[in-house]
């Protein structure tokens, strides 16, 4: 093997004519119209909807240690005063979520339930329910973080299968008022991360401008990142890893002061609250990269608004006010990518389009429901990669900075 | 939210009674047997196999680009002596294909296959391969790297499928005699890795002791990563990402120095590629630690074989001497793994166990022969996370110094 040099590409310069700080104009002027909309600032009580449960909210173990110990504490009181065992929590179906129009949120009302250890039929819940407490006790008390896996095989004979001790998780973390994140129990780590921030992990300083081309991959326990910031002007969200690896690769960030993340399709939990933290944290718009199809809005839209399931934790998992900014329907056009770069959509692909223009983030949205509508009237989908028919850098070189320039998102 | 503060956990100790010395004895005694037997150091002229084709070597974008311009030259000349347009390249299939049990894996024998132009058939693939020529030869100028995804994209027209560009990639490495990723088209990325391993990439130093809990992502680009170096007494390549988050969150390396990585299940090109480039560097042992099932058999044995298809880059794409340290079936009785937390085989998993005790690599060693005929005999598997019934740090605090003092490997 010959000796391995560096084999840098040339540095990223704007297009000619044009200085950086003219690409950057319409970010800072987006950034000073953001105020105090940030992500995850607004809660129940500032847009004063009330009757519902309180937002549960990220604490630190010690705080999670005395819920726990305030829970087990009233049920051995209920217990003593001849009452029996139960445990109290908030409902988490359908039927008791609400539709925040003014956070973009789905939040639990306040019906509650009872979990009663002589009720036949939720004795074994209520067993489940005392375990995983107590393993989240012992947890906190370590100060180490699992995964739900894990958590499982503590107690598989008394858990069964492992949708049971999941599923009592999140009832826990109701409970406690805390996001599960905060129970020390984690979710694998799949997205990654480069560009002009800084934080610690864990106590290391992790400078994402010097992760080389891979890039860092996004820590799985977001208690542990502190002390985020960084120059970046702006978050660029890329839905896949094709098109993060040629930005990172061109070092993007170097030329375009920005944090550029990935979930790798599908976002993880992790991914998300690390977007929201860093969001909230530098108080910095996020410029969303997609595919034109409805697959790429639906991974959008799990980014901005959640998945049903975890709605009492929306306000730490979701960052509404996510700007798309590509690749667009309307840009097949304006940029004129080739016909054959353009896909047709598949009978399903129409299908899931059209329930899309019904979804509420999109109605209420006139510019998203236009290319959509564009979208579904016109039967014809692309990829992001679509845009190397002009060259591998076009997206880094051309595409990115006129979109920038132009302020071209909505 | 409180404000955050490091939680970190205790350091890990060795077992009581027990030094690290003592831990780690039998790893510095296989390393000393490991001599020059160094995966990816045996080529196939020091076993004295001949007739077959060369093997691929990692070439640097000047050796890449001067070999596509002789082929170029070679097609010209041929068109400039009235015989036409052909590209002569070795044949791919399963009948030209050999196993050499020296080097414990599969070559390209030397049947080659004349790709004409002015046959009918053959002249789409004909195009395809020029164009495909030409796209690597500006890549390499450039000395960018994209994905297949990309380079797909630039002609969607002529490839129409992407099976077709990947398929004509792996037909350049092997006209040219270099890897794949000396192409400059690379493999999204997967793999995470931690611990006593510093390196370069693309000139940034990464330190990997330093990458919090989270872990680095493994670099895209195997060509950028230089400087591979650290005090790591052995590499630790684990299944899946819960038990590398759990030994990466107790800093188990900081304790005894290794390396961490893991490819996340089914491990993409990048992860091996780059476990084959630390292995033979720092020239150190890799532990396995798997799933005690066939399916973690079958992704040891992608680490250790690789897949057909890639035959031709084996030398640098498999580590060929990965112990076996765990989870094994024979562990299941000897650590008591409680009877809960062994899952029954279903019917698949019993026909896919003896359909690998029919493998090459298998039968050639009787130890690993052995154990899995107990687990097909006892129709019983285990995940790593079992082990979490005796609490969540037993793997990092009982079971691996046991078995590393034990010299519990096969």
């Amino acid at each position: 093997m010959p000796p391995a040099k560096r084999q840098a590409a040339a540095p990223l310069e704007p297009p000619s004519g044009w200085t950086v700080d003219a690409v950057l104009k319409n970010v800072k002027k987006l950034r000073t119209t953001m105020g105090d909309q940030a992500a995850g600032k607004q809660t129940l009580a500032d847009v004063g909807v009330s009757g519902v449960t309180k937002e549960v909210i990220a604490m630190d173990r010690h705080l999670v240690t005395r819920a726990i110990e305030r829970i087990a504490m009233d049920a051995a009181l209920t217990i003593m005063r001849g009452e029996g065992f139960s445990y109290t929590m908030p409902v988490r179906t359908a039927s008791n979520m609400l539709y925040v129009p003014e956070l973009d949120r789905l939040v639990l009302k306040d019906k509650m339930l009872e979990r009663v250890f002589a009720n036949a039929s939720a004795a074994r819940k209520t067993a489940i329910t005392t375990r995983v407490l107590q393993l989240v006790l012992e947890l906190c008390g370590r100060g180490i973080h699992v995964t739900k896996r894990d958590l499982f095989y503590t107690d598989v004979k008394l858990f069964k299968q492992q949708t049971e001790s999941d599923d009592v998780l999140d009832d826990a973390a109701c409970m406690i008022g805390c996001t599960r994140s905060s129970l020390n129990v984690v979710a694998s780590e799949k997205g990654i991360v480069v560009g002009r921030i800084i934080f610690e992990d864990d106590g290391d300083t992790i400078d994402c401008t010097k992760m080389g081309v891979g890039g860092k991959a996004i820590p799985p326990s977001i208690d542990r990142v502190t002390s985020i910031r960084g120059d970046a002007q702006f978050i660029l969200l890329i839905e896949k890893d094709a098109a993060f690896m040629r930005l990172a690769e061109d070092r993007f960030y170097n030329t375009y002061p920005c944090v550029i993340m990935t979930g790798k399709g599908q976002p993880d939990v992790a991914t998300r609250l690390f977007l929201n933290k860093v969001r909230a944290t530098l108080n910095i718009p996020v410029l969303g990269l997609f595919d034109a199809d409805p697959y790429g809005l639906k991974i959008l839209s799990v980014y901005m608004k959640g998945s049903k399931n975890m709605s009492y934790d929306a306000i730490n998992l979701t960052t509404p006010d996510i700007k798309w900014l590509g690749v667009r329907p309307s840009d097949l056009d304006k940029y004129q990518i080739p016909k054959q770069c353009r896909l047709e959509m598949t009978e399903h692909d129409i299908k899931e389009g059209k329930q899309l223009l019904t979804e509420e983030f999109i109605k209420s949205n006139p510019e998203w429901h236009k290319e959509l509508e564009l979208m579904v009237r016109s039967k014809v989908k692309a990829e992001i990669q679509a845009l190397s028919s002009f060259g591998f850098q076009y997206l880094s070189k051309e595409y990115l900075p006129r979109k920038l320039k132009e302020g071209d998102w909505i």
